[in-house]
């Protein structure tokens, strides 16, 4: 299938918020010890293609601690964190109020926003209908336990199939929200 | 990827056990409350084109008491229960011995064998290595619950991508068992 998303569900060009991950085939980011072996980094021109396509990326504070302290400093990374100190050199904090900042920052101008993680902070954004499209890479593997992609989402949510694609490492989708969902 | 199995990992034509089912993109094959709505039905060519590849069906007691008793009749249904008496009409039960009942059948002549489910029949027969094919079709929709395809997995099983295709409705793949795990 080769249909690309349709312009019109993104008035004015609005950014769009990219969950972009890779899962196992069981739905978990990270395997039961917090590990990450089974997953094959994706390819370089892949990633810097991806990384082309946005200038913003959302994390939690674990996330943040964890991943993304020495990386991707050439983008904005947003915090979002109630304990971490609102002047930490190099990133932004986002604390209350946080659907009307990211509404805002979606009408600036600028490329897409990356949707990094973690899980608590992923279900917030989809649980609040924010993830405009999801792009899954899923490795086909079962791992038996670890990190679900998904919890505590309270409703069924529906996206649209836009594109996929497979590898020897992965099987790539993408998803586009459902745009009755409203924000 | 158009790559196909290979033939050389089922030596003599061994008849193949596929998996093949319907999931969320979390997961579930079930809703929270056992419904199936949210699951679109297969095309009637896919299905007919699917049936006409095996002429076995693998189901546990639940499936065929909830789903199988007036369905695939033209077909080996045989049920693996402890409890459904040994006489029952129109179809197999297997109990005790299954490795070795599967086993051989597999080594007779036939078409393909379909594992319907449910999750705990599923479950053994992934942790067994008795999987040889998994024909998923996610369905984009975020469930938020449900009864897991994959659980009580007790450790990590790799697969390989063989086939994807995308339409409105499904992402479907095929896995291969990765060989490496000997029966």
């Amino acid at each position: 299938m080769s249909c690309k998303l349709d312009a019109r569900d993104y008035p004015n060009n609005m950014r769009k918020i990219i969950l972009s991950v890779a899962v196992s085939l069981d739905g978990y980011i990270e395997g039961p010890k917090g590990e990450f072996d089974w997953c094959p980094p994706p390819s370089k021109k892949e990633m810097s293609n991806f990384l082309l396509g946005i200038d913003t990326i959302f994390m939690g504070r674990k996330s943040y601690e964890m991943a993304g302290k020495s990386m991707f400093r050439d983008k904005e990374r947003y915090v979002f964190s109630d304990t971490l100190p609102e002047k930490t050199k190099g990133i932004y904090i986002i604390r209350s109020n946080m659907l009307k900042t990211v509404s805002l920052m979606q009408q600036e101008k600028g490329k897409n926003i990356w949707l990094f993680g973690g899980a608590s902070l992923i279900s917030t954004f989809i649980n609040q209908n924010m993830v405009d499209e999801m792009w899954l890479a899923f490795v086909p593997i079962i791992l038996g336990g670890g990190k679900p992609l998904f919890e505590n989402i309270v409703e069924r949510k529906k996206y649209r199939l836009t594109e996929s694609s497979v590898s020897e490492e992965y099987l790539s989708v993408k998803l586009a929200r459902n745009t009755n969902h409203k924000k």
